[in-house]
């Protein structure tokens, strides 16, 4: 730790480019690798350089550098079904010996099969009835611990690589890239708050206080003399859609400058984001959306797609200049290289 | 900028007491010159030691190191009446011309003749009629820019100080303390989240993302092209007993290690903060109520107060050997020095 202080020290002292706002960044390294050189690479870098140049006029003090992000579809995948579904059958499974009725009940008896489009069939109510029974009802401990517990083995039924494995890596480089520029990463996800905060992002480097997402109520009891906080079967936020400003509202308070998503759940995030409010509303803004274009290396799909549908901020992207990345073509790796 | 870097590099290679975890704070120089000398300040700075110094068996790694404030009567004063409610006054006033009938209906007709006991009289649904009228149905932007406009100028009935300046000088020290200690510092308050982010989280270098308090209902739309976020006359969390831990599961998702409160609606965070949960819960904890006894220099009450009650508290402190702070005493200084 010492060695290192005097180091800085010294390079303080000797060399002017490490006394620039970003001394962690060299001028030559790539922040991007897994990013193809192309428009959306340099357009990125370029909103990067704009908002961090304290002379220029687009400069953004460090603490209004709020960037949001999406996660299933923007930071991981969520093919062939949103991961948090797995976990809920999963959970079905490990509770079905206290439920013997849930044999012959929808949407449980499909759960217990594996069925995931036997679930979706039971509608939206059923969906609410397995959300209900999986994630609330108990301690918010026990319920995090389900969670990690669940994030060691869990693998996806498509590619058989561990959930936890189908991140991805440009955006990882990105959110490094950003948070090395004074950003602060928040992930704002129609997934579950708790769910997420138990494991998902540790993933990406952002802490729980920086994770947003669709939040059940919950009640506080002294329980043996002990303060606890118990899950309740119903939901106080669905932090999609329209949602997502309002948990933006909600949890951070300033808009951010950059969005990312993937998915016309994103849209108004985005539009909330991006849009100028008035003549002094003159920062530099960027919305992104990953374009899932890659059947082989992950999946392919857009308008029609069952899962993170595609269809209104498709079109309205390029009205509002939102970058469309093209995971076949903007990046060389998608997930990262696993360590044996 | 330079020169500060300089100076810093420099005492880095020569200083050794400079090179600790707090290379901010020097051995010698008091981070809490507005506490007297006593048990109270001992505990506090033998909390911080315990929690920072890497080779005790107290340590808590810097991410977890949460702090919680209470906000009115804890951060600053609520006599005669909780601050936030003059601003609902004002804004009834500023609003009345578009509601004439608010002339002859409580407790609006109490409100504009000024009379928080007449309001008061009308009970729960009275108050929420009134917060309902003066906290919703503007845009987010609308609101915050009367909260800070009120702030500029408005003053205490008993004082006539400013509200902004009845702020307690001790706490902004034992503020800057736990910050510069590598804690995250937080307001979880029972008062209106947007209100404070709009100005009280400024008085106390609390960033908006680190307020949390009762929260409005509020709705997304596109209104003439512009993404509006509007306040619904709905609460959707009153972060106030009960609700404290609830707020802090929900924003913060940690638990804290350090609460602060000054009345029985502090209870549950003191408990939550300081209780262990099992065993394996061996981290410091502490637990701090600021008890107002200092009749002269602010106001002396606690348990038959009607603003900031302390009874239930008072009585479980000495229990949970929660800090008891008595201002009179504890504290040489109640408000900030101002400059003229």
């Amino acid at each position: 730790m010492r060695l290192k202080l005097l180091i800085l020290c010294l390079s303080l002292l000797l060399g002017p480019v490490a006394c620039s706002t970003t001394p962690q960044s060299t001028a030559t390294a790539d922040p991007l690798p897994s990013w193809n050189a192309g428009a959306n690479k340099t357009a990125i870098i370029q909103f990067v350089a704009a908002v961090t140049d304290p002379g220029a006029p687009g400069f953004v003090p460090e603490a209004d550098r709020v960037a949001t992000f999406d996660n299933d579809g923007t930071l991981w995948s969520e093919q062939p079904f949103y991961f948090q579904g797995y976990f809920a059958l999963s959970q079905v499974h490990a509770m079905a010996e206290k439920h013997p009725e849930w044999k012959t009940t929808e949407p449980f008896k499909s759960a217990l099969a594996g069925d995931m489009n036997g679930v979706m069939a039971a509608g939206e109510s059923g969906l609410m009835q397995l959300l209900a029974a999986t994630h609330a009802g108990m301690t918010a401990d026990e319920f995090a611990a389900s969670a990690k517990a669940w994030a060691v083995t869990a693998t996806n039924p498509k590619t058989g690589m561990k959930f936890t494995e189908m991140i991805f890596q440009p955006m990882l480089e990105l959110l490094d890239y950003l948070r090395s520029n004074g950003f602060k990463t928040y992930i704002v996800s129609g997934g579950g708050i708790d769910f997420m905060r138990a494991f998902v992002g540790d993933l990406y480097g952002i802490p729980p206080e920086q994770v947003v997402g669709t939040t059940f109520e919950s009640r506080f009891s002294m329980v043996d003399g002990i303060p606890t906080i118990t899950r309740e079967p119903k939901i106080n936020l669905v932090d999609d859609k329209e949602g997502k400003p309002i948990g933006i509202y909600r949890h951070i308070g300033r808009r951010p400058i950059f969005a990312a998503g993937n998915s016309d759940g994103d849209l108004q995030m985005l539009q909330y984001t991006t849009i100028a409010r008035d003549p002094g509303d003159a920062w530099p803004r960027l919305g992104l959306i990953v374009h899932h274009t890659d059947a082989e290396r992950e999946f392919a799909y857009d308008r029609n797609s069952h899962v993170g549908q595609l269809d209104k901020a498709l079109d309205e992207a390029p009205l509002r200049g939102w970058l469309l990345i093209d995971m076949k073509n903007d990046w060389n790796q998608i997930y990262p290289t696993v360590q044996d």
